[in-house]
């Protein structure tokens, strides 16, 4: 399958992309762009090889809206619990483009898949989880390059939505994604031109060998021009 | 921070990702480019905009030297569960690059970033964890993008991990991470060159609408040229 005319390229979609919930236009969908998604999704690195994800294509109108209706019940449980500035705030946040976007998505996580034996999950158990999301990464990026936009609902209740697609007892849902085809993005996150929250800057995230050693040295390090690190030296003799 | 020379395509790239163990070159690298593989991770998607992420630069010898000799228990406990074929097929199998890539990086996630109210996640607990994953895939990306690798090493006990570099209590180590130059990218993976197990189709993952929706009837939606989808209709007045 061929790529995306221009495929624009990665850094480029990595800073553009966004959370969408107002900008979908709703308008149909091209089978062969949701397909080039899909299969950048298919394509993310998996624990063991397992590749523990499935995607539920939601067109239904009337399965849509159930869930619309389930994520407004949460989304009053969320404001229950807000006081003052905050529940002012959350007020005028739109949290999902439920009934507005194209389609919408629910992945699942598979634990059966490739098991008993899946190479590198005997440790952790929830590597296989972890990578379902490395899946839905690649999807973000891709509907970012195509001009669509994702939004990433999780004002919704497991089980709720197990039962409303059917997914077995032996698998995990793990999102429910809005997609389809948007007018514009936004430059900023929603959440920051609400102002809910702030972007960080990244040196506050970042650590040297020991987490205390944290701040001006790290920086340090990232700001010389001297290439550092490489393989490690072979142990000393005893 | 400039994008790389070229940024080269998105698609381009998701398609030649390898999980890396054997081809670092272990060479030094340049803090410009890892600062922009940093700031590509930082710029993922998260819940509540909490980017609860951190990252251990390790550059350490000694460090990586008992993680690796740690791993290396790991994988011993793996093969003990191991029978006949799969047994020797696993040892053939490279698992880490820890001692030959240019450094690791440990990546963390932090429940208490920006809550008590972390927007999206009050039903889904584990919407944070989801959120580190989906910078972990950006950070994937963009290193394949540079000309560097990477490899995602799940063969330890995050007791020990924690231990290794000083995570806090209330923190939880997701991946160690190996990454650097390497001279080129597998065009196969690993595990199916070793015949662990082989990739599977797209449209074995794919269900519409509903879970037992699956195989032909999705596929013969996406093989058609026909547009589908759309925003959800409004409700028929009662």
């Amino acid at each position: 399958m061929g790529p995306a005319a221009g495929d624009p390229g990665l850094y480029e979609v990595i800073h553009r992309r966004r959370d969408v919930r107002a900008e979908f236009n709703g308008g149909p969908v091209d089978p062969a762009v949701l397909t080039r998604l899909l299969d950048a999704a298919h394509s993310a690195p998996s624990v063991g090889l397992s590749q523990p994800w499935d995607f539920v294509l939601v067109t239904d109108d009337d399965t849509r809206r159930r869930f619309w209706e389930h994520v407004q019940g949460e989304r009053a449980v969320f404001a229950d619990a807000l006081k003052g500035e905050a529940a002012e705030r959350f007020a005028g946040i739109k949290i999902d483009g439920i009934l507005e976007a194209s389609l919408s998505l629910v992945v699942t996580y598979d634990p059966g898949r490739g098991a008993p034996n899946v190479l590198g999950r005997h440790a952790i158990a929830d590597a296989g989880l972890y990578s379902v999301c490395l899946a839905i990464e690649n999807l973000w990026l891709a509907c970012t390059a195509e001009g669509w936009g994702m939004g990433w609902v999780s004002f919704y209740r497991e089980e709720f939505l197990r039962a409303l697609v059917g997914v077995p007892e032996s698998l995990r849902p793990v999102a429910w994604l809005c997609l389809g085809p948007v007018d514009a993005l936004q430059e900023t996150p929603d959440l920051e031109r609400h102002g809910w929250r702030r972007r960080t800057p990244l040196a506050g995230a970042l650590h040297l060998d020991r987490w205390e050693r944290a701040g001006a040295e790290v920086e340090a390090v990232l700001a010389a021009p001297a290439p550092f690190g490489g393989a490690v030296a072979p142990a000393a003799a005893p």
